[in-house]
């Protein structure tokens, strides 16, 4: 299936966003007036029951069919030592997650989400992007399509993470390409650089923005340019949620800035989308303001593959048990508010 | 069973206070750092499973048999109209309880607990306790003992909760009398009272700390005069729970000060304790700071019952789960650090 064929049907695809449904956001919102507690006393659980209302069209949401989508790339910037690990670690991960021993199996597993493992071309990096695009007028698309195949309408909800050795520093290179700032300002330790690391990281993103200065700001193009294939298939993955109306819940920076290049066309494309968590990496903090996501979490993560997302699962469990579980005060026989 | 038949072995437990299992603690931190991510990467996952390993004396900690324990109890002090709920809402709400219906049925349930409600003689309130001690010298030691009694050594973790209208008023007094302040910096709108009703809430406070000044600094003392039945409770369940190695889950702002006298006592008192959130009652931040504990949510809950408790839960089953769950590099064969 090829949702997304030409970089147009993605640019049209981003322009025509569908909203969640504000009936049934107002009956949910109805509801939680009449449970049996003071009005707002559940905090961010009130609001999680009603944007799933709302993007489920159903009063009562529910999480029965979920799914982590786990997507894997290679990167042609890891030539310049971005990364602590070498890349062959990537495939060594994805075997890692086929096997079951990743971080992200034993918290899906928690979480109640079924796991699908997206491996993409693995022997075939992207280009170094601070001499060529990331990914050829072909590449970008089948990218974005990879995510996109991953969404079915009978999902409950979809969380995304991602694998890739060297892919903080694509997403801090999309971070600056959709924001603006500097370089410095988007780059950090991802999976642990020293501070030399860091300032190489920076440097090679700021090589990257000034050789594709000159190109469309599309988000097909900044995409194609300094992302990755696992970050594209993440940005595909999120459009087509939202066609679906399926919602989404975002992990950590790397997924965070598969978002970026959408959220610089049309910043609406968020509005289905939940923070799962803040992570340590310092320019998520950045992001998700961006973004106008506040994070569910903050407990100093900073793994990828989803892990924050699907930890935060739970939490929108809790959220929408207390809004289809409890009763209202009608029901318990209990005083309302004097 | 009366674990604390007297002030003084209630004094004496608080004073020789068990340690967790500093082997098994390094043992677990040991196999953290052996699991396929990177040092650290999984944040404060990583802390809750050591300190869940140390505490329950196994590398591989487990959350098969918990407990929400939630304590009722009613306070004379509402006379002074503290709240927006009149007094008969925590009887009600007790019956909701049992029968299924409030937030906490629901939360527990999500979190796989097993929920035990504790009404503390309702149809007595505690004394008006700007006049009088809120307990008499036997009242006390029955509610610690109720709290003690519903821990049991085969409990891998303890959440705690309480409902009683009135009682932000008493955990405000609390904190005021065990760690200093002013009333004012203490009381908040608890279920909901307005900017009149916080201040009648701080003159109550200032009344009660002047009218028991001259009272001794036990902890015992503290709780007598200024508490209530549901908060000493959860006083006796925490000693309790950590004589018998329990990890215990607190809540918000009323169960935190059920632990403010003993922390002011020994500090060392909170160290079994995870603060499952922080509260929107402004006072919660400072008493956690207080406790040196820092919350793992933050999402404006207020409702007490021991539901902010019950969602942390859900963090806590996810680091153990990747704890248990996660091969090491030498089984996945995947290349460590660099």
């Amino acid at each position: 299936m090829s949702v997304f064929g030409t970089p147009e049907d993605f640019a049209r695809a981003l322009e025509n966003l569908r909203a969640p449904d504000a009936a049934v956001r107002a009956k949910a919102a109805e509801r939680q007036a009449q449970l049996t507690k003071p009005p707002g006393s559940l905090g961010r659980l009130e609001d999680i029951a009603i944007f799933m209302a709302g993007w489920q069209g159903r009063e009562r949401p529910r999480v029965e069919r979920a799914r982590t989508a786990i997507f894997a790339g290679n990167h042609g910037v890891t030539a310049h030592g971005v990364s602590t690990f070498p890349a062959s670690v990537t495939v060594q991960m994805v075997a890692n997650f086929h096997a079951g021993g990743a971080a992200i199996n034993a918290l899906s597993e928690a979480a109640g989400l079924e796991l699908r493992v997206i491996a993409l071309e693995l022997d075939t990096p992207t280009a170094d992007f601070t001499v060529a695009p990331a990914m050829s007028e072909a590449e970008c698309p089948a990218a974005l399509n990879a995510g996109a195949d991953v969404v079915t309408g009978d999902l409950d909800l979809l969380v995304v993470g991602e694998m890739g050795i060297g892919n903080s520093t694509a997403a801090a290179a999309l971070c600056a390409r959709s924001f603006g700032g500097a370089a410095a300002d988007w780059v950090g330790p991802g999976t642990g650089v020293d501070a030399s690391g860091v300032a190489r990281k920076a440097d090679v993103v700021a090589r990257a923005l000034a050789f594709h200065a000159d190109a469309p700001a599309t988000a097909f193009e900044t995409l194609r340019r300094v992302g990755g294939r696992e970050i594209a298939a993440i940005s595909g993955a999120v459009v087509r949620a939202r066609q679906l109306g399926v919602p989404v819940v975002l992990d950590g920076f790397i997924s965070g800035s598969a978002v970026a290049p959408l959220a610089a066309v049309n910043p609406a494309i968020a509005e289905h989308c939940i923070a799962g968590h803040c992570s340590a990496e310092p320019g998520h903090a950045a992001l998700l303001a961006r973004l106008g996501l506040e994070p569910l979490l903050s407990l100093g993560m900073r793994l990828g593959e989803g892990s924050g997302a699907a930890v935060a699962v739970g939490i929108i469990r809790a959220a929408l048990a207390a809004h289809d579980g409890m009763a209202t005060f009608a029901e318990a026989q209990v005083s309302g508010s004097l």
